[in-house]
Parts: C-alpha cells; structure tokens; sequence
C-alpha cells in the first residue's frame, strides 16, 4: 500500500493531509495510515508532500565499505557500531520540490538512500520486532556540504540545513529491506548504484541500536545510509533517486 | 514574565497546559505566552514540564574558552564560527525529574546553560532583531556522554539520547541575557561559575548564525554553551543548574 502525504492547490498552504494513492486516484485517511474518510481525490490533482511528520530525523553515516572508502575513511577496521547523527523536521523536502545550493558551500553533494518511516512508538527494539515499528519505506536524499563537514565542530549545517533532506515520493507499506538496489541518477546519468544487502549496518540492526538510546515517535523519519559514487551537483543539475519498488525521488537542484 | 507548562497530577499523563506563574498560583493560557482563559490553579498542585514544545534542540559547544581550554581543546585561536550540534525533543526531561545514568558512559558529565525558548518562526535574523524571536530564557543542563563523545562518528547518543536536556523550571520573558551569572552545584557545592559575559559567541550572535542555516521555530530550544568546571556525576547526586533571574533547574542523577 502507498501512503501519500499532500495538499490540495500550493504545497506551502500548511493543509497537509494523508492518503492511499491508488493508481490516479488518492484516497484520503485520517492521518498516515488512518482509516478511510470516504473522499476520492484525482492524483494530478493534488501536490505530494514528503510523507513523513518527524519529531527527528535520524541518519546513519558510513554504513556502506564502498562510501567509506570513497571519502578516505577506510581504516582497515569495520565500524563496530553505526555511526549516527541528526537531521530536524526543517530539513525535509518535498518530492519533487527544488533544492537550492546554499552559497556558503562550494562541493554540495548528493548521497540517495533507503528511508524508512516509523509507525509507533518505540524503545529497545528487538531483532524480532523492529520490522514491526516502521510505518513504510520511500527514498532519502541527504543532501551534505562536502566541505563544512569538514571543517565544522559537527556535522550541523553540513547536514541539517533547511530542505537538505528530500523525501518521497510516497511510503511503502509492503516492503522488504534486505536486499533492494538503491540508484542515484544526475541528469539521467548513474552517479550510485548500490544494493541495501551491502549495508554494514542492515536496517533491523539500525533501529535496534538506535532504541537503546533514543524513543523513536511514530513520523521519525530514519535514513540509512549511502552506497558509493556520490558527489558535487548545482544550479542546473536534478537528481533522481530510486530505491527498487519505491519510487523515484526527483530533486532539482537550482 | 514567568511563563509555565505543566500537567495537574501525574507529570506523564500528556496534558500538558500553559500558564502564568504568579507567586503561588497559575493562571492558565491558550499555549505558550497565550490568552489566560480565566482559570486559575494553585502552584503547588501543578507538575511543571520543561517549557518547550521543539521541533529541535540546537545547542552550541566550546562557546566557552576556559571550558574550551579544560577539555583540551584549545588550538590557541578562538572558533571562528560557533560549533553548533542537534538533539532532539526526546532529550528534554521536566525540571526535578530524575535521569538515569546510563550503562554505556562511564563518564557521565554535567554542563549547566543559559536556554532560550523561540517564540516565532525565524530565518536570516539580524543583530537588530535576533533578540525579538526568543520567547524567553531558562536553566538547561547538556548532559553528556564524554566517553561517547570521543569514540562515536558524531555526538548522538552521547549528547542527544533520551532525558540528556533537563529544562527548566520557568521561561523568563523579561531578561537581558547579556552578563549573568551561569552556576552548577551537584550536590550542593559549586562546579560551574561563569557568567554569560564571557561566550565567544553571545545569544545576538547564535541567533543569527543559525538562521543564515536553519529556520527557527516557534518552541525551539537553543542551548548557549557552557562554563568551565564541568565533570561526572552518577547515582545519588543532585546537579542544580542556576541562571541568574532565572530559577534553579533540579536533576537528581539515579
């Protein structure tokens, strides 16, 4: 099932509302995977929204051996555990929503990942469980400042900058993580091309390791990592991101 | 101005209210510096909760260079821009609630703030009207993981884990946050004595840092950075966090 997260008329009118998106037609809930209202709504009509209402984003870094080398971080020795860092809800935006380079960065980089929404509330998570605490998947763009990552005490305006997080297009609820191929595009041409089955940390042991530490809340958004290739876009250029069976993410970059 | 938020009865029960606090009694308002809506309650049978509704928690290290210099981390120059990370909402913890010591630091540290609570939504703030964005200012204690902080990829569990931001006990509207004194006491003696004057980056100048990156909104927290003097604590102390015109937050450790 497709959950979509949208308004009616302009994406900035603050009425964001849920649905089912059944071919062109949107089923509107009460809520993310709320029951039916009974109204039908043309899905041309409506402007998607990123389908998540986060209290925080929280994101893995370093999760696939072939982007830790890429960036020099290889130290010979795997991460014993997930390296993990924050993005707030004014991070996100919408799909197909543009995304402007900030001038205080000259190597703004792409990194498309595996996002995952979750549905309720959760704390110390099991390997049994945790599949059962996320709500649905789509696609994650986390945009970085290649540089101020670098130079900054912490990753915060690298990172977390307004509308460095686009989401979407829609949550999956039937899905399976494991082993799906995650694939980056730039102007139609493969940047990333990686499968979730290479993940260091695979989602199951993501959420367990990140409920011994936080309460995750129903609408936090997860974002797992990215595969190798990654790398500078501007004013001009749109990346797509496609995780299989999820969609494409597509972001202009202006 | 002493603006409250609290539940009557149990502090878990999720009725939080806004109010007034006036000597010994609460007038009730229609959230945050609202309208009183006429009812009013006695102080004593109310249960404050840390006066914030975030959609983030932003907080500025080494803003401090005697802090700075204990730590080790003194490169002879000043940080040339404030060193900003993330926590997120699940990190507040009410003013006099307990807070576990974890079993993953073995070096749980106390870092008494200067807080400020945002009372509108904020981008590109300028000297001239930063100081109109805050809703007011409280007590805030950085509770910190020092062992995680040096091993882990980015500060998450070891600054942004549940209950690691007590908040606290009051927002003061009318404040001049410009030169008061910033103490910590655990267990009665003082650990911490700074006073605000000596930030390398004052409030003015966060404020407008931040907006050039993130906008603020309305309930947002922004830690100012803490003092010298900073160490461990575990199971049996009592941190209190006191701001100068503002109250003492009260943290037992258990």
């Amino acid at each position: 099932m497709k959950l979509v997260r949208f308004s009616v008329g302009s994406a900035a009118d603050g009425s964001a509302q849920w649905g089912v998106l059944n071919g062109t037609q949107v089923q509107v809930t009460r809520g993310m995977g709320g029951k039916v209202t009974g109204e039908t709504l043309e899905a041309a009509q409506v402007t998607l929204l990123a389908p998540a209402e986060p209290s925080k984003i929280v994101c893995v870094g370093r999760n696939y051996l072939d982007h830790i080398r890429e960036l020099g971080n290889d130290t010979g020795d795997l991460p014993a555990e997930p390296g993990i860092f924050l993005k707030g809800p004014n991070a996100l935006a919408e799909p197909g929503g543009s995304v402007q380079k900030p001038d205080w960065t000259d190597n703004f980089h792409f990194e498309g990942e595996l996002a995952l929404v979750i549905g309720q509330r959760a704390r110390n998570l099991t390997p049994q469980n945790a599949l059962a605490a996320v709500a649905g998947y789509t696609c994650g763009l986390d945009l970085t400042a290649r540089d101020r990552q670098k130079t900054d005490l912490q990753w915060f305006r690298a990172k977390a900058a307004d509308r460095f997080c686009p989401l979407g297009p829609w949550l999956e609820t039937e899905f399976d993580p494991r082993d799906v191929r995650v694939q980056t595009r730039v102007n139609g041409v493969v940047r990333q091309d990686g499968r979730t089955a290479q993940m260091i940390f695979p989602v199951v042991d993501i959420l367990v390791y990140l409920t011994r530490f936080v309460t995750l809340e129903p609408g936090d958004v997860v974002l797992t990592g990215t595969p190798e290739g990654v790398g500078p876009v501007g004013p001009g250029d749109t990346v797509e991101v496609e995780v299989e069976g999820l969609g494409v993410l597509v972001t202009p970059i202006v």
